[in-house]
């Protein structure tokens, strides 16, 4: 009679576990067809699009978000209201000064500056795999990096990283710094930019590791 | 047979999970007097000590580190060497011009002017525990919070805000800009402090809350 139930009970987590397996695969198909489709109409940055295409790769693993790391100039109209923003100026690529004075004397309210890191949201189908990826991103140098949120077989990894510029330069239309003081955070901008596309080289030769453990 | 070997079964996972959980108590007990002789020396910030306490007093808890939140002046030997900097200034609190402007005038490499947000670690039993208090963390504003390794009874998760000004204000000990704009730059920063005290008091209530729901 033990023996029946244990063979019951085999089954049945068998069903179990293959019903959330092919949920996963079919899930992972539907976004990865909105991938290609996003990727047709030029709206994935080429910078991230080896990362991306390497993590997708993999079987426990796809991405739902990206950004390669960008430069905005955001005009708020007030303290962390980041929702009524307006982008005067958004590059995901080194700037030059110029571009940046004319994006800032565009804003009306509060013009701020800012450096974003790379950031990846990554679905990984259980814990002990969006931990292996977590500490790979962390080991590569994304120590920003961190599971986010945790359900059955949808566990979300951010693949996130520290470097950063964040700081006011405009207020109600008048410039707080002179062209001089622009250039210089210009300069340090495009020299953190290049260090955290290093690191996204550094990721992918890791990631690219991983194919090889798998054939 | 079969009975023989589940009751057996069943006497070895009682005392592994024992077994866990008593070095996890002494672990938490061994933590917590050390917290204790921090809190004596007064090397822990009263505005984030009530919730430490409240962390702490939860069964499936105890934190390992923590900040309030704080302003900095940091003097670089070159963009990303964190090890090898000088604090020029350090306050876990607003802070006035003057005091800014001095320590500002101290920089002899790169000058940075930067706000971080609270910051806290907390080790959890179980990846259930571990998800809750994050969950909990981001509901209340710390939307830079995660899980940032798991081990067997050991899940760390980062409780961290998204407040934050990172910019160059000085280098090679000449100042990049006017008085005018660290002015601005110290009404933002300080701006930003009173947000980030108020998702400390949210996240408090929250985590007392956990207490009656043990009740």
């Amino acid at each position: 009679m033990d023996s029946f139930f244990l063979n019951l009970l085999s089954i049945m987590l068998r069903d179990i576990k293959y019903g959330i397996k092919s949920s996963w695969i079919r899930r992972k198909e539907e976004i990865l067809s909105k991938f290609d489709e996003s990727l047709k109409e030029g709206l994935i940055d080429d910078r991230i699009l080896p990362t991306l295409n390497l993590i997708n790769g993999l079987p426990h693993y796809y991405t739902v978000s990206s950004c390669s790391g960008r430069i905005i100039i955001l005009d708020l109209p007030e303290v962390g209201d980041k929702k009524s923003a307006i982008f005067r100026g958004r590059w995901h690529r080194c700037v030059e000064k110029n571009e940046v004075l004319n994006a800032i004397s565009e804003c009306t309210k509060e013009g701020w500056f800012i450096l974003n890191p790379p950031i990846i949201h990554v679905i990984s189908d259980d814990i002990i795999n969006a931990e292996k990826i977590l500490s790979i991103a962390i080991k590569c140098g994304f120590k920003r990096s961190g599971i986010k949120s945790i359900k059955r077989d949808k566990i979300t990894v951010e693949i996130n990283s520290t470097e950063m510029i964040e700081t006011i330069i405009s207020k109600n239309g008048y410039v707080l710094a002179d062209d001089y003081y622009i250039i210089t955070l210009v300069e340090y901008a495009n020299k953190k930019f290049c260090r955290f596309q290093q690191k996204i080289e550094r990721l992918n030769v890791r990631l690219y590791e991983l194919y090889t453990i798998h054939d």
